[in-house]
């Protein structure tokens, strides 16, 4: 079976960890998102498609779900010492090889597709990590600071402002000019299945679905499309996935996400056992919907919620 | 009084830290070497500056004599993880974090002077510290390998290949082209006098000297030249400077080395007590020369040594 499945960080790194264990012999194709890469210290940092890498590949600090496992912080601290900043992105010893690899590949002309290709020929991920776009794409915030509204990184908004103020919008700069990275189409396209996992739908799947041709290619490709809802109980997960809710209009409710991705696109959705109400305003919404457990917990719960997906899309597809 | 020094690496800067205890109210500026930086996994690496810099600013690992004091080793290891070399050259963790704002200020068009201002805004080495040129210059060195004669970079000579093979030639790629940095000539035009401490005479004076407008502004001041031996007993000090030497034509000797600089350069030299049967042949040579203990023991033993030469460079003024 050829699954696809569009990723955002933590979350989604970790409903691949359980798609892994419940389709241990499926073809997985991973999309990343990069609209939350930036550029620290000179350095390109892709903090989605590492957290995928690393929890896959076993390298990740399980506790944060971010940056590797055994991690020290001499680098930082010197840069600090040399004044440089910023000061409030946590960058690792161990991680910074990555971007250091990273930063030398593209100065050499290699795209970023490659560049990863070549990063998990060390982490072996078990699946097939595409970033979503070789172009690059920076997701900016409006936020007001001081009395003024001005644009800051994702990143900025996300780890500095720990998004403690409103987001009046968010934009993934530069996402219209882009073209999807080598092969995603192509996998988009030879998928059986397309699976959205509870990352956040608007600055990680909703990223993804900003590069033209994407979202266009999974509502064309004629098969199921199961999304996992991020929100539980009206309430993200894990992040802030409500705040950048607001930015875009749409309620931090399991129902409101599914109507947010509509019914032209999305044939499948489960929502936590504790929305057992939201099932009827979704299906009313067109979109197949069932109440299961959406806690990843560990990886056996993990893996059930896959499982779950996995059925719904054969419902669909029946 | 105004000092003008040029350095290399682990000699030039130690004797930097005698010429400060025995001069503590010059003003010392120093013309660093330039030729032997390399870029390393995307970074920019100035050996030579970085070692003059920490060790007059206290972070030197002293026992090696380069590098940071209490180092580790984490980044280097992962870059061997992704199979990223070299392998032969040691960059520490918070090394690194040196290179690493170098690097970023380059790409964002600093020169290099700035960024060693810069960098030395931390380190406060009690030195105006100048490369002797912000225009690339790097060292190659002409060897045999496996049969054919090709050119490696000097630190491929002499980190990876210890200086085991012989140096047919020793060609400072660019110099011939470069300008030397802001400040160097005046800082020259102005000094009371410039020394050349027991630094490499081929691979680190020599490439300075190589910088059009250098040899001829320390030539043309009109103030005492002063160098030390980096030769004692028909041996370096440190170092492999005989390999060198031998690829330029010049015996390993002390009188060898001041013959080669020459007194249209040089007005004194100092030679080891050992090598006091080359004062005469050095005096022959137009170069005024005393025999004094040369061993940069500690520091103590080096400022004596300093204190010879400037008082060397008093009797040739008057």
């Amino acid at each position: 079976m050829r699954i696809v499945v569009l990723a955002g960080g933590i979350g989604g790194a970790r409903f691949l960890r359980g798609l892994k264990a419940a389709a241990p012999d499926a073809d997985i194709t991973v999309i990343g998102n990069t609209g939350d890469d930036i550029h620290l210290f000179g350095l390109k940092v892709c903090p989605d498609l590492d957290t995928v890498m690393y929890t896959l590949g076993g390298g990740i600090n399980e506790e944060q779900g971010w940056g590797r496992t055994d991690e020290t912080f001499r680098v930082k601290e010197e840069l600090a010492a040399y004044g440089v900043g910023p000061d409030w992105f946590g960058l690792g010893d161990r991680d910074f090889a990555t971007h250091i690899v990273r930063t030398q590949m593209l100065g050499a002309g290699y795209p970023l597709s490659a560049v990863t290709e070549a990063l998990c020929a060390r982490w072996k991920p078990g699946v097939r990590l595409l970033p979503m776009s070789d172009d690059r794409v920076e997701t900016h915030v409006a936020v007001d600071e001081e009395g003024e509204r001005k644009a800051v990184h994702f990143q900025e908004y996300w780890v500095r402002l720990r998004a403690s103020v409103p987001a009046h919008a968010v934009v993934p700069v530069g996402a219209d000019q882009a073209k999807p990275a080598p092969g995603v189409l192509e996998a988009i396209a030879a998928a059986d299945v397309v699976l959205f996992p509870p990352s956040n739908p608007v600055v990680s799947i909703g990223t993804i679905l900003a590069v033209p041709g994407i979202r266009e290619a999974i509502a064309e490709a004629g098969v199921p499309v199961v999304g996992l809802s991020p929100i539980v109980g009206d309430a993200p997960v894990r992040g802030m996935a409500d705040k950048v809710l607001a930015a875009v209009g749409v309620e931090a409710t399991a129902a409101a996400v599914a109507r947010h991705y509509g019914s032209g696109l999305l044939d499948g959705w489960l929502v936590d056992s504790v929305d057992a109400d939201a099932v009827a305003e979704v299906e009313a919404a067109g979109i197949r919907c069932r109440a299961v457990p959406l806690m990843m917990t560990d990886l056996d719960a993990t893996a059930a919620m896959v499982r779950e997906a996995l059925e719904l899309a054969a419902e669909v597809r029946a």
